[in-house]
């Protein structure tokens, strides 16, 4: 059972996982308490080796010094891993969120096995956890998935670019790397959502769409601060949005004229004139490029994808009324390239009073946004009750 | 300032006023503390004449008997209005949630002023109020408009059956009912989703998504216990999510191809060949008993409109992964007409996943649901902290 006191350790430990090394007067500020709470919460948390405390830099003392509260980033870490479209990517991740160490190997084709992407991940982390330094110790183990998963046990309910229904990628996982650690895992566009909310470009607002998009599109949606997951956790499909239900492209799903079917990678491809068999990252910026240099066929192609990805954007601001949407993964592109046809929408179909403040960017965290959010995942346990059952044993 | 003791009293007050007469054992039960700790937050919630104790029914005493603690039904009431797209109601319902007195009368047509409205409701609301048993207080103040609300000060931003922009309808409101209660104004969707999220079909669930339509369609949306307000409080508008951007028909908003002009009354009335000047929900209930009747054009025109209707339906699902979704007002004889249609949408366009334990119904409140709301609002303020600067003086 979290206990008060576990969660107010639990939020000292996620305000300097989050802002990085902070003063007791600023974590006092922050989390509205006095210091010598702050004092008391900082000394379990060292002796636990999950902080430590130091002087601050000669220059900054003014007066009194307030000593700096870091986290133990050189000691604590998360094993994190992403499962893309094109790649697999295993990570070691520092408490605070920088990345350590990573690893990546080009994803298996379509149709491969859960034990061949198990392995070819297990692998890698068992490399990243053997080659920690000693005495470092591994706090949890995240996972991102292009995919719906049950929230439960990290089954991979619907997993179209591998070709998988109901695969037990958690627990197989968790079995392969043998660490004595549950490997938790979210949906990617769901991890995207939250790591650009924790430490992103919507860091400290209430209601912000990511939207991303590569073969598929996906999102994660933050609504009061939480996640939007919904009864079973599959919430946010918005590349399944209809937005041309009746002379729209088939989907990937069976259905006709979702949103991902319009401006998905092969939407945009298509359009451009390009051969069924190019496809990729790459391919799309080609055309993104030969648009901007004149290519006529290309310029509609990113047009016409702009305009659908246009309405799709007006919907979600017309339900959602954030403050602020996200295009990740190859969205970032299209959005980049096509902005003035997605504000053009905007202007046309979302109610006036809805379009007041929303704003539009692209990942702070770059294409790094759904490992940070693995990572996120994987660190969740040791933030919510960082000295309870699963607390890390302090070096002997 | 809330404090955790108040909070108590307000969680007990709450449980009562929505699940009605409770044990002792019941309350501590529900709210997972101890029976002495439900008998000092009753005696103090009693001694300020929000609740009262009696000996259960005779019929139930098996053993020590457990006293049953009652909201202050005869005591305690709000005052709640609805301005719909047809009428102006106003009614006094008790703490609990019964509805002591109605008044309602036709509204006035598009163009009325602010002034003509709020005087119409203010009339009924104050012959309410005069009328109320001696002793007996207001708690509250709550209405629900088919508009676009500001969450601080019930500005109404865009109100489009009456033609209104940034009226100032809770203040006059206020002003004019003159009893020194501030005016809390919601949407008439969202305060119909969150009736029946309290008490009404979708009673304890954490997601559900509540489709409103008249003239207008409009929902409210609950995720995650909590009403999807957004950053202005204007979420939810799921009429205007476009269903048909290039081929659609016009909407009141401006825009084409909103679930709002595909499903709306005019485009059932219209795909059924009825004049334009015939309009309203007797005339919608003519089209379909013609339809049931077996009038072509008329059952051609409610399959039209119910595949549309599970278009939009089938975009929330993917979006939302909600355990239920109601239609009310208009909607709920629509969908009662077309549900063959809604449910092979949802077949066809929903993700098997996300679709697995999802129902569809009407409002329990029926068309109460809106007035419930505001009822609600009313009571918040009272439930938030019933022994606070808010609260009320006991009968003399």
């Amino acid at each position: 059972m979290v206990t008060g006191v576990s969660k107010a350790e639990g939020a000292l430990l996620r305000h300097v996982h989050v802002a990085g090394p902070l003063t007791r007067a600023a974590l006092a500020e922050r989390m509205g308490v006095n210091r010598s709470t702050v004092l008391a919460l900082t000394s379990r948390l060292a002796r636990a080796g999950l902080v430590h405390e130091h002087a601050p830099p000669a220059n900054r003392r003014v007066g009194r010094p307030s000593l700096v509260v870091a986290p133990a980033a050189e000691r604590v870490y998360a094993l994190a891993f992403d499962v893309a479209v094109d790649r697999l990517t295993a990570a070691r991740v520092a408490l605070g969120g920088q990345v350590l160490a990573r690893r990546a190997v080009p994803r298996p084709r379509a149709g491969a096995d859960l034990e061949v992407v198990v392995e070819a991940l297990a692998s890698m982390g068992t490399e990243l956890h053997r080659t920690a330094p000693p005495g470092s110790v591994c706090a949890g183990v995240g996972a991102s998935y292009c995919g719906m998963i049950r929230r439960a046990d990290g089954m991979v309910r619907y997993g179209p670019d591998l070709g998988w229904v109901d695969q037990a990628f958690g627990a197989a996982l968790g079995a392969r790397l043998g660490l004595g650690l549950p490997v938790t895992v979210g949906n990617e566009a769901h991890l995207g959502a939250m790591a650009e909310h924790v430490r992103g470009a919507g860091a400290g607002l209430r209601n912000l769409i990511y939207l991303h998009g590569d073969v598929g599109v996906g999102g994660g949606i933050i609504v009061g601060g939480e996640l939007l997951d919904g009864d079973g956790g599959y919430g946010c499909e918005l590349g399944h949005m209809l937005v041309n239900p009746y002379d729209g492209r088939v989907c990937s799903c069976g259905s006709r004229g979702c949103l991902e079917a319009e401006v998905g990678e092969r939407a945009l491809l298509d359009a451009a004139g390009r051969p069924a068999d190019r496809i990729g990252r790459d391919e799309v910026r080609s055309v993104i490029a030969d648009a901007a240099a004149g290519d006529r066929q290309a310029a509609a192609a990113v047009r016409s994808i702009g305009d659908w990805l246009g309405i799709g954007v007006a919907t979600l601001i017309n339900l959602f009324n954030p403050g602020l949407l996200i295009f990740g993964g190859m969205m970032s592109d299209v959005y980049l390239a096509a902005a003035d046809r997605v504000r053009a929408r905007i202007a046309i179909n979302v109610l006036p009073v809805s379009r007041e403040r929303v704003r539009l960017c692209t990942p702070v965290l770059g294409d790094d946004t759904t490992l940070a959010g693995a990572a996120e995942l994987a660190f969740a346990d040791l933030l919510a009750d960082p000295l309870g059952q699963g607390a890390l044993a302090p070096t002997a």
